[in-house]
């Protein structure tokens, strides 16, 4: 069956004929229940093409009430965002993020910050140390928080007709974007957001992912969905829909290899410990 | 001015009436721009008690496919889910987790799950070792894919008027966790949820968050919008929105001080270095 190029941004299609664009099969039998939240998600495609046109007004502030409305652990909060309109500084930033040309053109850039210097600060009020501000757990329930509330300004920001693209190479250079960003100690830009209008131009259809049952196991684990065959069709799968987009052919295989068969091809990001105990973090074990 | 219960579920009200009760402030003018998917995100407020009633069919495929639809490094996809219904398993998993009742109590219980294993797979049927999967940002990659697929599949299910919490305890003792699931090496549940209807006896309200302004920062990070004042006005209003739902009486700043200033109230979770390392992980520096 034919990927379902879905040209309409966004979301206009029903939840099975999204169902059939990303996973290349027949929607289940019942049809899926039609929620437009989840049709929105369901739409979702990365946008590396951007119009000019800047955002409406309130839009980012109705993202950041989104983000904030995502759960937090212990209700800590320990994230913090960075929205950056200049265009100079977002061409420093496409600089030190992969040289990655989208992020000087989409109007707003937002930095999602993993952020434990605000509890830092609560604990100096009270005279207290916090030790387990310095275990490892404690910067993974911020990158987590970090991570739930970027999801929801995405979902917000689509839900307004916007595009946006994640960008995981702000942590290429931790440091240097730091620096970029103005951020305290134990802060980490633990990825970037491109946002603005897609660029009618470039439409960008849905990218296939892998068979739902690969994914989601029932009551326990199962490795054998993983089987060589399930991964083989959807390495042809990606292949031809990379084709249809004009990129380079290759399967899914090849893209994990790529990027994960050479340290080098971490573009910096091999070094994230020593960056963030530059960066103040500790992660220690008890 | 006072907190606003917003007691119907799933969202019924405006985005400035859950301006109000997420911020305890007038919302900004011009009022925010109205979007279903927005509103729906504002008005979560984690479920801790819920109805046995079982979900709708197709709701945790639709669920998931939102999930597998959150952008992810690379295309990797480096996360699983297990769904677990059975009902003992989910009492086992509840004492494994904080002992927490509502684990037992709701119908399904998603467990998050950063997964490196099937990359390796991939890499095991071409003869190639994969350095990267060993350096820590290839496990924070994880963990993001990982909590992005989380987000919008909670995003989802309270769009069907279904509620969730979040269960971070999952990583009490992730390698018990590990076991019960029968997860392979490096994989790593990173965070629970439990899914069900909402006890209607047992309503939640939306909890207050930080002022927006602390959170957000324009161009550049600006320490001073944490400023005491600002902390201690969110102090008390959250001490009074636990009041208003027979909590314990806390401030923010206690609860943040109670959760970090002993390592014995990470409850295990000071351990997760060597309990990675005894699950396969190796977070390599080059």
């Amino acid at each position: 069956m034919s990927d379902v190029t879905v040209s309409s941004f966004p979301a206009l299609s029903s939840m099975n004929a999204l169902w059939q664009a990303r996973y290349g099969t027949r929607p289940p039998t019942p049809p899926l229940p039609e929620s437009p939240v989840a049709r929105s998600l369901m739409a979702h495609r990365s946008v590396r093409a951007f119009s000019p046109t800047a955002l409406p007004e309130g839009v980012l502030e109705a993202a950041v009430a989104a983000a904030q409305s995502a759960s937090t652990a212990c209700n800590m909060q320990a994230w913090s965002v960075v929205a950056v309109q200049d265009e100079q500084k977002r061409a420093r930033i496409a600089e030190l993020a992969g040289e990655q040309a989208f992020i000087a053109q989409a109007p707003l850039f937002l930095a999602w910050v993993a952020d434990l210097s605000r509890l830092e600060q609560v604990g100096r009020a009270q005279d207290c140390a916090l030790p387990g501000r310095d275990m490892l757990d404690t910067f993974v329930t911020s990158v987590i928080d970090t991570a739930l509330a970027a999801q929801n300004a995405a979902a917000a920001l689509e839900s307004y007709g916007l595009g946006i693209v994640y960008v995981g190479a702000v942590r290429n250079q931790p440091e240097a974007i730091a620096t970029e960003l103005g951020l305290p100690p134990r802060a980490l830009a633990v990825c970037g957001m491109s946002v603005g209008y897609p660029d009618r131009n470039h439409p960008t259809s849905i990218r296939p992912r892998l068979p739902q049952h690969v994914v989601l196991h029932r009551e326990r684990y199962d490795a054998q969905p993983s089987a060589p065959a399930d991964i083989a069709a959807y390495d042809e799968r990606v292949r031809a829909a990379r084709a249809s987009q004009d990129q380079p052919a290759r399967s899914w295989s090849e893209s994990v290899l790529a990027r994960l068969d050479n340290a080098a091809a971490l573009h910096g990001r091999e070094h994230l410990p020593q960056a963030l105990r530059a960066m103040g973090f500790r992660l220690d074990q008890a």
